[in-house]
């Protein structure tokens, strides 16, 4: 619909959908209303009613997701800065929040050395229970507190529906991981929610599976969703996991959605994190999300893929050149 | 702890596993309490305090699942029905409730050929938004019409940690689903409660992490955990999943949980259950679960690894002489 | 081509699909000749020819090997002992031969427990050049000796193009290993030779291209193809390899030739082996070809994975009960 | 063994070792001899011995091939151009040979785009024996003809053993397949023969066992030995292989051998083929391998993932960015 069709409009719309029999379901987007109806549907029926700025159509499954439903690219904006459109978004920061202290070393130096957004988990999905869990609410107060002191935007993990108010109310974008890809009831909530969202490519799901899933947020009223490849589980033990860089422009082609990775999670190993960030610049991903810590040895969670503040300094030399030769910058 | 422990000789173990700096974790299960203290601790130094039943070690990560934790076998009680002990348990019925009509079709035939639970989703996570969610609640109600009639005990999948407790007011035996296995705040909640739990394998989950999801169940509060064996993610085109029947005997000699098999998911394709059901049997499972439709056709969901229910009684037959031939009987 | 045609009759149809430009190729087997054409030739024109048997189509890549080729099953003569036709073979043996003492303790022991082909590798295949390569034609000459004493016919593996026919003076059946299955030039070479092969599915191939190895072997000459499931890549750990039962139904749904499964090779550990050999058997498979040793500990090969003489006899035992609920027996 | 070491000291460091119970292995490399002894020698026992230049251990099971048995990286010269040491190789052609004319569309072109090796496939690996197999020497010919024409040296797979010589007549580098990678005869023959190898990644082998492919080369007689990543088999369809250029860093950090990837077996698409290209340039690969046909629609072999000339041109300039921008040319 068009961003000043009228409800008696889009009621119009919806009941020539229904005496076609094409079940329409109306997504509520800030600045606009769509109409999604059975891939069948007689789209030229649709093509001349009032209130209708474009009909679609989408040879796949998804539809909101694909890329013939948007001309350009999507853009997010997060707490200010732009992911997407040509630029290059560096999210830096622990794994888990541990501390006051432990943040205070990373997030000013994260910052200065060029990173846009700042990640830290508070909740932590952790595969055994007796592991560290997060600090849950004091963990998102924390970041909050170097939001203050650095203005770098939060990127945090909400890990159960009726947690996304709570966490919403201090991320500037919620991540969805990689265990909760087919968290149907959260990526619902999560689309009801008015937060961007990053959402992390299931560690066993195709391609195809994760635009669904991006569909299930978008066609809950949330156009705002960043994908994140962070490796796919395969029988190679030298790595924790397989990044696949083929995603990204196989994503590229299949969806206006922007597109980052995280070469940490993949990794598992500190060394790894240079190379494959430089190689995901090359590749065309919209940015990177790696893990710093000042002390991996001592780290609560996953200490042995972050990689230390010097060394994340001279990552950003490294890849502000590779950024520069495929003519982008780190913005 | 002993069943007859008092208060006070729980906090005495509790206070010296603080002492030791052992960081003890309480688990209270239905008839006793647990204490689980760090993997470090001095085992020796409890031993013979007022009210400890036993002191136990544990090699890997899991503690209360790993094989050492109970010599014998973990026994499962769904609504009067017994799993594990070496029965061999048959639940039954279709991938998703659609109508009072269609369970009608498929129950009472399962239950009169064998079957002793009653499959059936309610609430369904599917890949596609624009899928067939699920019936919801009136989905219970009609699984509860035909306990009624049939007298088997259900079995259906929670999705939200905040509806377990409306499920588990009708179903005798809550399932998590494979993409809900590292949905840690779901197994928290279904641990609990005091319902049975059905822990499916996650699709791409090492059986190590599939024991470490069973351990935030069971340290939860929960000792009822069953294992489902689900077919997990290959590169092989001709079947949905590869059923790991290896999984058996290995979780067999780790764990002392039961584990069932469910060929219906793993297979994608009906000619394949019959045949992976007897291999279940005479691998050593406690079970199997089937996915049943009388007109498979046009099934809301997963109709195409769906038998019938005459093809599910001929299946019965063949499976009593396999049992028979490793000395069980369906029960 | 029938039985009798005779050379003319073949060289007309060979003219006919020439004309049609159907690039025919003849395969000549022991009983009678082939003409292979291209997939969209029109088979009518063939079908009233002088000598012309029978006209197959294919709706798939592979034509000698698919079902529709051959509307029994295959069966095939290893020195004697028939594979297929209902039947369940079971092979067995030392990973490699070491000696004459170690093949002493085990083939007699085998032999009266009831296999009835004998394993061993003369010629082996190994992932490290530092590890035992095998015995090369010493071990084929002791295998032999105990094919003297206890009348169980031979499979063995070859390796090199060249080495075929040396191989096949002692061996009744031609393994052709995990890591060989695409190697072209000794599936031609096999194909050429008059032995049975048997044909292990690569670590990483699908169905298809398995079937498709198995279709280098038949349209070089050799129509006495077996097939063998010996698990495949996967990320779970606790196994070696991921054994694809499921793979017994697919390919009997698929191809006409006997499929056997190898659950040793697959396990990597002693344990499994005996469960997962019931389940094989359970399932629908031809046969099962089993490592046995009798001291795994110092086998020079895979010990882990072999089970001794008295665990074999024992699993023999469970074996015949399964097979006979299946309406079989070791025959 | 030093490079002026005598047969005699060479004698005298052998039956040391023996003496010692260690195995010895004599490998001849063109400029110097070396001793390979079981891991639990006593080093020291030869450093002080005459001839001996370095005594080197390696933790783990390659010794040839691990980063500890050479302190800087092997460069590997190829018909008069060199691998590895800083450089990047482009290596450019058809997958297959077809006609003098399909190769004069290609090889002056992607020469003159800055390509210094020619590929071009003379001997096939096809899964079906119904595909195209190659013009085998024919193709041989076709290239030494381009070689004369445009300087650039030829690599070609070779698949038998015994072809090893002939094709070695004609290459500059031989090339050992995917589906060779664990064929040990043909990995002896390429080591016991003069000219460099190319040695590809098998597509389901871990880096580990693709090293100690590597060490087979070594062992046999062959110091220039470059590896190549072409992907490997995951659960993925949207691209043939999954591209693992986390290989690249984990091979730089386990062994010195050159690693180049080969972006266009991997992609099976073409449109994948430049980003994949410039990620591993970023990601500090020694080169690309990569598939070019002029008319892709009608390639007698995988033309859905060849690029056009013009598209090849047009990588290589952004590519000469990219190396730019990490201190390297296409050289």
């Amino acid at each position: 619909m068009s961003t000043t069709a009228t409800g008696g409009e889009l009621a119009d719309v919806v009941s020539c959908a229904e005496a076609g029999g094409w079940s329409p379901r109306v997504v509520r987007w800030p600045r606009h209303s769509l109409v999604v109806v059975a891939p069948h549907a007689d789209g030229a029926r649709f093509s001349g009613m009032a209130g209708v700025a474009r009909v679609v159509g989408s040879p796949g499954p998804h539809f909101l997701a694909a890329r013939d439903f948007r001309p350009g690219s999507t853009v997010v904006d997060v707490g200010g800065h732009v992911v997407g459109a040509g630029t290059f978004t560096v999210i830096a920061g622990p794994c888990a929040v541990e501390s006051r202290e432990q943040l205070a070393a990373v997030v000013p130096v994260v910052a200065s050395a060029g990173a846009v957004l700042m990640r830290g988990g508070a909740f932590k999905p952790r595969s055994s229970p007796y592991s560290f869990q997060g600090l849950g609410v004091e963990g998102l107060r924390l970041m909050a507190e170097q939001r203050r002191l650095t203005g770098l935007p939060i990127v945090t993990e909400v890990l159960r529906p009726e947690d996304v108010g709570l966490v919403a109310e201090y991320a500037d974008m919620l991540q969805i991981g990689t265990r909760n890809m087919q968290n149907f009831p959260l990526l619902q909530e999560v689309g009801r929610c008015g937060r961007p969202v990053l959402l992390k490519r299931g560690m066993s799901a195709t391609v195809q599976e994760w635009l669904l899933a991006a569909e299930y947020v978008l066609v809950h009223g949330n156009p705002n969703v960043v994908l994140c490849e962070r490796g796919i589980r395969t029988f190679e033990p030298s790595s924790r996991f397989t990044l696949d860089l083929t995603a990204v422009p196989v994503v590229k082609r299949m969806s206006h959605l922007p597109v980052i990775v995280d070469p940490s999670h993949a990794a598992g190993q500190a060394y790894v994190v240079a190379p494959m960030t430089l190689a995901a610049a090359a590749v065309g991903a919209d940015g990177v999300m790696i893990d710093v810590h000042s002390d991996p040895e001592n780290a609560l969670c996953d200490g042995g893929q972050a990689v230390t503040p010097p060394e994340f300094k001279q990552l950003m030399v490294d890849l502000a050149r590779v950024l520069a030769a495929t003519r982008r910058a780190v913005t």
